[in-house]
């Protein structure tokens, strides 16, 4: 990567009405990261060391925000709005700060990748003062078009101003400009506001470039990396298109995705080669699956780690700080928090584990519940090596079972088991004969009133 | 609107053998209503005033949908059935009942909306005597084909009986119509069965009226509008077609639909804005979620109704009468049905709770169930404020905690708590040391054996 | 059927470096039978009486595996590999037996299906000693062009080696080929490897047999026939063809698929007519659902079968052995395994049903566990005719419950129940008038602390 310093101007002050939301545009998420937060990783793994955020609407929200996804980053505040010129100068502090190359980039333009802000960069190294990065969308329309002559960008057009050849150009402007650091600033202030709307256009430095007979180039991203969210549907689209690229990831390195098209993934989902995972499985944040692990049909996954050979659904709720150790299976209608899964361990079916750990190759049957809360603080659950808890059994923590204790089903446990101890917790049958159909005849009576 | 009468006049009588289903092929639903009643709600939305409905295949299970779906319809039996036109003469006394326009739809084409049939209650209204709704399939190989002369329409012409020249005409008969009521019955009797089949076709009435002197002319709808119904697969386009639509209304009235792809709308949900819905989330009819809410992947939500804060699934089941206030919420394996829950009350996990009232504030541990049935009727759960039931209880009804009350975990309940009282209803614990070695060895022995 | 003897020579002898996979890649999946079973499939439905599987990477997996799809199938190992006729002639000794046909398939081509090869053996049987599969891709670039000359194939040439005019060329090389036994070996012993990589390619026996005077002609098959699995996005991308032809067909036979996109089959999947599977089902091998059951959506079925009006999820989960009959309904958070539901019994709730009948209209309450294992044994519970389990209980097997037994709520059941007879297995209820409240602020000081 290039030595020279960079820093990123993310522009997210606009106030996304048509989101209609309470929550501002820029923090909509998508892969469970706000749509700012992806301009930023993209800023930095093109080498942006600085970044500097403008805002303004939801001021204080998007510092508050901004403080856990860039936390480095310096804020501005541009108010009132008057353009995205103005909106570039309201980082004037940090862009007069003398570097390299500044990157101009949207909040709400999520889907950018490192690689066409580095080659806008790499020529900004060739000697260019103004690099634009065009794409070219399946349909021109409404978008402006970059007018190129002899390899040189001449101007950006607005469609209403084209001429009829012009508005045949497919070569769009998808907003994003690396600008010299050692010009930006003349070239800003050199921008007027003397249009309709009465704004100061960032677009309008082409030309302003151009006439200092400085060198302005254009750089051309894919169709998707241009992609601005302006509504719910545009957001959806968005995610589909980053599901789809990270799925397609998966299955080059090695995951088997069943139905590709099912599985949600969040933006740090790791899982390693020859993990299957069957339709429908959903990913939140702060999952790592190493290789070999089976993920049945819906799952939904969170904050929990697994190793090689576990066995996780269907059905299964991991929730964070869920944590499997070898061929640890967890199964359907399964809900696991807190807690630590060793090696061969088996929670199979229909249980809650909460803030505990079972140990290895402990077998926990269909219905226990770890009964870890008292309606104000949490307990823990230690389960020993080889311990067989009985169906339907509940386990008032704190409570430690022994190594090789045996929980007899349908037991509520209050007190430790010791090592290799049995414990019981339930009432003797008492069997009344006849007394069913008794009983039966009674209610179906009392029914009939 | 105008306020010109409209019968509509829903053609519905064909068997649908394509189907291979024992139920009427207008029957089948999409988005839960049947095909036909979708149809009715267009024919409604554009102003119809009166419904016929010619029925004939399947004549006992029709009238009795139709009294839920269109309760003031009138309904005709044609028998023998013997072309379209002879369809719409089936309901002759309806016709003749003197209405300024009748429009002609059929059962199985579900999409239509009501702009397009405005649009041809328009044309009606501004003096055309026949309307016929067209559409431009993207090919229209195997359509009859519009041709018009001079803006007017001259014939529906089937594909086989077209020149070379018409055959390249996009533009296609739907099959509905708009015809005047003044000439409607003078038109229809006016059709003729000299053709291959012997039937009498609606179609030919073009032809007719235009011979009279009359006006008439063609309306375009959207392609989707005519997507007709004949067999299973069609069924699944068209309600893939319908739940896109809902999809993107709701996005853009501000819900966020992660992966809207997987979100499956009743043709009643209401959804309020900034509510998040995850990926597969599945409603029945009679949903109405306020704003704000927040629904987990994997639920299942049918007859249910949740205020602003409410927190639902993942792998959540809400069923007819749940009913959830504010800030309440409703975790992963929980059913719901026919209970009331409070603002801030949870039910976090592997839980049933039915025929119930859970008040503010309470908690209701894991694996909780309400035994709410004894084989003949069910009883009532009624749980106070800030009641704490501990994990894996299982509650009686007819039941009454107090507000305050604490039920231990692994308690079975049958009678009434009073306020802020403490029940227990569990076994003591025995601990047997030693013997859970020894049984595991007898249970060693006994399997090989 | 033509009574022409027919040999398939399967080749699957490849590394498959690209899946990024310790499983060889022809035993990778599709609808959960591996790639190289699909082709087996396809070549007993073209007629094939005899199987030679050519392998070499993973041999004795290979072996283990064919004993399973293909048991009769002799096998063959091709070491060092050296190129597909190299491969061919690994299967020497079946191919001398003398075979009418010989059809050429390639292991990792899974989507082949039985009715291109049955034309390329009508073309044996015609007179043509070589037949070569052909396809039309959307874009011909990087696959070899079949070259025709007056109806009869005079070459397979590689894109590098066409000429402009050959590159022009839409029809491509599938790969797969019928070659008459008569000619095969004298055909296969002609091609040389005087090439780049050394190798001995199949494809040269067209211009060998071509240059005998030989009869070669090619065929053509469906674009999707020819796709050959070499990662695993192509896996998925195959898996997605198969299940949308599956989907395609159950919807044409009469079964209701809501959302088919998201109703994954199995290869061996039965689906009766007026069935109706709501969206996200997953179907894992061995299931027969008869016509008239009712799928609820979140359905996890595997080694199943339902009778007509069994009533399935939402939610369900039903492993092998579990067996429904008419009626019968398995509702939400419930599994089952080895099982049979007997005619009109519920099972609606929160349910583990293991090793076990349910008998005919019984109601097993909400939250009941069958404990059937003891970590060394399972155990059978057998619940008669019309009996009623309390909700919340637990049945320790090996029970039985007599026809109309009634079980309390919460009951832990140890002992047989005879017929008609009332058992309880719970404790009596002991409230504590204020305690509740107590209790409270002791925990709320505890958990300050």
């Amino acid at each position: 990567m290039t030595s020279r310093t960079c820093l990123s101007v993310i522009l997210a002050a606009g106030e996304g009405t048509r989101m209609k939301s309470a929550l501002p545009k820029v923090l909509h998420p998508i892969a469970g990261l706000p749509l700012v937060a992806h301009v930023v990783k993209a800023a930095e793994a093109a080498g942006a060391t600085d970044l500097a955020l403008v805002i303004g609407h939801g001021a204080d929200e998007m510092r508050k925000a901004a403080a856990k996804f860039a936390p480095g980053a310096g804020t501005f505040v541009q108010e009132p709005r008057l353009g995205t010129a103005h909106a570039v100068l309201a980082a004037r502090d940090a862009v007069a700060k003398g570097y390299d190359d500044i990157l101009v980039m949207f909040g709400d333009t999520p889907l950018i990748d490192a690689a066409a802000l580095g080659e806008a960069r790499a020529k900004l190294a060739a000697g260019a003062a103004v690099v634009v990065i065009g794409f070219r969308p399946p349909s021109p329309a409404g978008y402006g078009r970059l007018i190129e002559k002899a390899g040189k960008l001449v101007a950006i057009r607005e469609e209403k101003d084209c001429t009829d050849e012009e508005r045949k150009i497919g070569f769009c402007n998808a907003g994003m400009m690396a600008v010299s650091g050692r010009h930006a600033l003349e070239l800003l202030d050199a921008v007027g506001n003397a249009n309709a709307k009465g704004e100061y256009y960032l677009t309008d430095i082409v030309e302003i470039a151009g006439a200092k007979g400085l060198d302005v180039v254009a750089t051309e991203a894919g169709f998707e990396n241009a992609l601005g969210i302006n509504n719910r549907a545009e957001l959806a689209e968005a995610e589909a298109i980053w599901q789809k690229r990270r799925r397609q990831q998966a299955m080059l390195s090695g995951v088997t995705l069943i139905a590709p098209e099912t599985v949600y993934f969040s933006h740090d989902t790791e899982l390693g080669p020859d993990t299957v995972v069957e339709p429908n499985v959903v990913f939140g944040p702060g999952v790592k699956i190493a290789g070999g692990v089976k993920i049945h049909a819906f799952s939904h996954i969170e904050g929990a780690t697994a190793a090689t050979g576990a066995d996780i659904g269907p059905f299964a709720r991991l929730r964070p700080g869920a944590d499997l150790a070898a061929k640890a299976k967890v199964g359907n209608f399964v809900e696991v928090k807190n807690a630590r899964i060793e090696a061969g361990a088996k929670v199979n079916h229909l249980t809650y584990i909460g803030d505990a750990r079972i140990g290895a190759g402990a077998n926990i049957g269909a219905g226990t519940i770890t009964c870890n809360y008292d309606g104000y603080s949490k307990f823990f659950t230690d389960i020993g090596e080889g311990a067989f808890v009985g169906s339907n059994s509940s386990l008032v923590a704190p409570l430690k079972l022994g190594n090789g204790a045996y929980v007899a089903s349908g037991s509520v446990i209050t007190e430790d088991v010791p090592e290799d101890a049995l414990a019981f917790g339930r009432a003797r049958q008492k069997t009344l004969p006849g007394k069913g159909k008794e009983l039966r005849a009674r209610q179906a009576s009392a029914a009939k009133k």
